[in-house]
């Protein structure tokens, strides 16, 4: 294996603050997909990506890419990124920490002459977060091939199109398929946790075991309005008194789910809504919308099954209707490479690094790679667990310590046979359950 | 006592379905206070009033008045009336019936050449519906002598002040207090139920024993905000749990004090508020609104005092804080004249209505005339309990009985001493719970 090279942490830092300040300034931090200063940050990005040796292009599909050649053409490519768009006021980490330390691991490369028999390609994904055309992980679904002409056909509230919003920051609509890559040997994704539980735990780095699976379900519940002061109480079909004994059912029952031992299982009611939503009118109807989430695809469906009879029960004890249950849509999880996992822990210890496995709760990038490719995460502790919101924050160290991390795995998945290099910090891999 | 001249029903009926056309065509029946169609409603409703003999004015808190006068010019003034404006998308009887209803009393008692002993005002109360000051029953709150500087302060969305409004309908804001009356004997209004109990029972005439006092209160929870995929069960601070369990515990608690037989008790919760409302976002702020109302003020304040209990419970079960617990407004209960309910049920029974005593969970203007008058309501049943709704309906037969049964007790009130004259279908009155 060749020497790993030092990531410059300093510059490393420097360049997320900088890519950070791209802001609009009223809002920070708030860089969204398809906006002029997305625009603005990808010409940064693109400028920090030559630097480091990358040539640069963007794919049919609107990613960023930065490409270094190996030294066998015939080889497949290893892919390490993430996404630089941001939620509206949202942070500086979310997405841009994977994309920034991408670029660092190219510059390290650069910097120390470092050939890797693969090629490398740092890649920012186009609009991973919500958007307003409301499809998020555009690029990396159309890394997959899967971005349809339906998708393609959404629009936004300028009835502007996917596919021209997409020819405007440089993608190909019409060949959007040929964004489609079966030549990937590895990507990586480095990604803030976006929850408490390492920096809870004190563990440096989260090996990512699968990107959860996520339900998104609607549930309407119809009775009959009615004045508040004149429609006496035995005679009402309240139909919020059946959405909330549902909202706290979810809460009961996914703390259950979570703790029988089968992996990540979460479940919330993020959106409830009672109509005609006056002080003095009994509502006609009430509505909730259920995220559940989980890395067992078991656990889902048997969520959604126990969701289904308790909002049937609750529509009779109510006297009203279960009037909608939809599915609003429905991700399969994603495991990430079982080999890769392997590899990123055990760099992890070699660096001198506590990491344990965890599964992802939020969507990323990845769970579509992992369709085509071998694709492996690894979160870094964020503080108090926030994200997209302006106090997302991850420490200095922290970024490097996932960077350096990413690094040392990519040198040993491109030469997986070579002897540690002399001048590397790491020390003899002990193991997968490192 | 003088004999019972006819009311003309029909006349009556075509009144009320004509200012019922009088709105906005695209969504009937919209007629709100300070609206042009409002003006438009009242030139009409002024028309009839000069038509059945009586003369008209605005006073100086805006209220339509027509008046005749009695035999005796010392003799306080009995009112009869109701309010002309609706809600959006409103029906044709809330307020309009008792209007027009004065109307005919007050057309019957010309066409028959009858003078009263004492002079009989027909009122129509200015916006007692909720309107864009947010203050309701404007004009009997005037007659209390209680719109404030304050109230006459407020405005709408086109920064037009109450003041200015009230002088655009014709009122006079800087002589407001001179609307307040202290010469009334006695003051009657007619109104459907907007509830169930009278169509569901089969009976005529409802004699309203009291309005129900209305407490509002808005309670909000506040937790932490938090990634709904990554933020684990056990560690969540969700506070729409904490209001979801107090939805469900008001509808519990007010069926069980509705059923004490201490009379008339509602809650109900309309409104439902969980921000920010994303689906991906574990709540940080849960708000509802509550409103109660009873007949009985104890049950009031009891039911204050144990939904603090409980919304401290759902709080700390919940792990967020209990941010706000505060009374929006709250209003006493208003008992009708005991006088007048007796002389009211005696009649109805006279003219061969069933009848029967019930609270008003809903407000009216007599709340307020009942500070500085005796005043009384009927009741008569209307479709469905339906009100506020294009599809609110009282037969044409209910209306007349309920105007028969208030013409009857003006003619009672005017003149107690004197004996049912030949000619009157009145039967002797068989006691005061007829």
């Amino acid at each position: 294996m060749t020497a790993c090279p030092p990531i410059d942490a300093e510059r490393l830092w420097d360049d997320i603050m900088a890519l950070g300040a791209i802001t609009e300034p009223e809002r920070p931090y708030t860089r969204r997909s398809f906006s002029p200063l997305y625009d603005e940050g990808r010409a940064w990005l693109t400028e920090r990506m030559r630097e480091a040796g990358l040539v640069t292009h963007i794919d049919a599909a609107g990613n960023l890419i930065g490409r270094r050649e190996g030294k066998f053409a015939s080889n497949r490519t290893i892919l390490v990124g993430s996404h630089s768009d941001s939620v509206p006021s949202g942070g500086r980490f979310d997405g841009m920490a994977g994309v920034i330390g991408g670029i660092a691991i190219a510059r390290a490369l650069d910097d120390h002459g470092v050939t890797l028999d693969h090629p490398l390609e740092v890649i920012d994904f186009l609009a991973e977060e919500p958007n307003e055309f409301g499809l998020s992980c555009i690029g990396s679904r159309g890394v997959t091939g899967c971005l349809t002409a339906e998708h393609l056909a959404l629009s936004n509230r300028h009835n502007e199109t996917l596919a021209a919003a997409l020819a405007r920051v440089g993608g190909d609509p019409a060949r959007v398929r040929s964004a489609r890559r079966d030549d990937i040997a590895a990507a990586f994704e480095l990604h803030i946790e976006q929850g408490p539980v390492l920096e809870a735990e004190g563990i440096d780095i989260g090996i990512v075991t699968a990107i959860a699976g996520i339900t998104r379900l609607e549930i309407e519940f119809e009775g009959t309005a009615g004045h508040a002061g004149t429609t006496p109480m035995q005679l009402r079909r309240d139909p919020l008194i059946a959405a909330a004994r549902v909202v706290g059912w979810v809460h009961a029952h996914a703390l259950e789910l979570s703790a029988r031992g089968q992996g990540h299982f979460v479940a919330t009611v993020g959106v409830i809504e009672a109509l005609p939503g006056a002080t003095n009118v009994i509502p006609k109807t009430a509505r909730i919308l259920i995220d559940a989430r989980s890395e067992d695809r078991r656990l889902l469906e048997e969520f959604r099954s126990a969701l289904d009879a308790e909002s049937r029960g609750a529509a009779q004890a109510a006297r009203v209707e279960r009037s909608k249950l939809n599915c609003l849509s429905d991700n399969l999880p994603a495991a990430c490479d079982p080999r890769l996992r392997e590899v990123l822990g055990r760099c992890a210890t070699l660096l001198g690094y506590s990491s344990r496995a965890m599964a992802s709760g939020a969507g990323h990038d990845m769970a579509f790679i992992s369709q085509v490719a071998p694709a492996a995460m690894i979160f870094i502790p964020c503080k108090g667990g926030r994200s997209h919101t302006p106090e997302e924050w991850a420490g200095a160290g922290a970024v490097a310590a996932g960077t350096r991390v990413i690094l040392e795995a990519i040198l040993r998945i491109d030469a997986p046979t070579a002897s540690p290099a002399a001048g590397s910090t790491a020390s003899p891999a002990p193991g997968k359950d490192a």
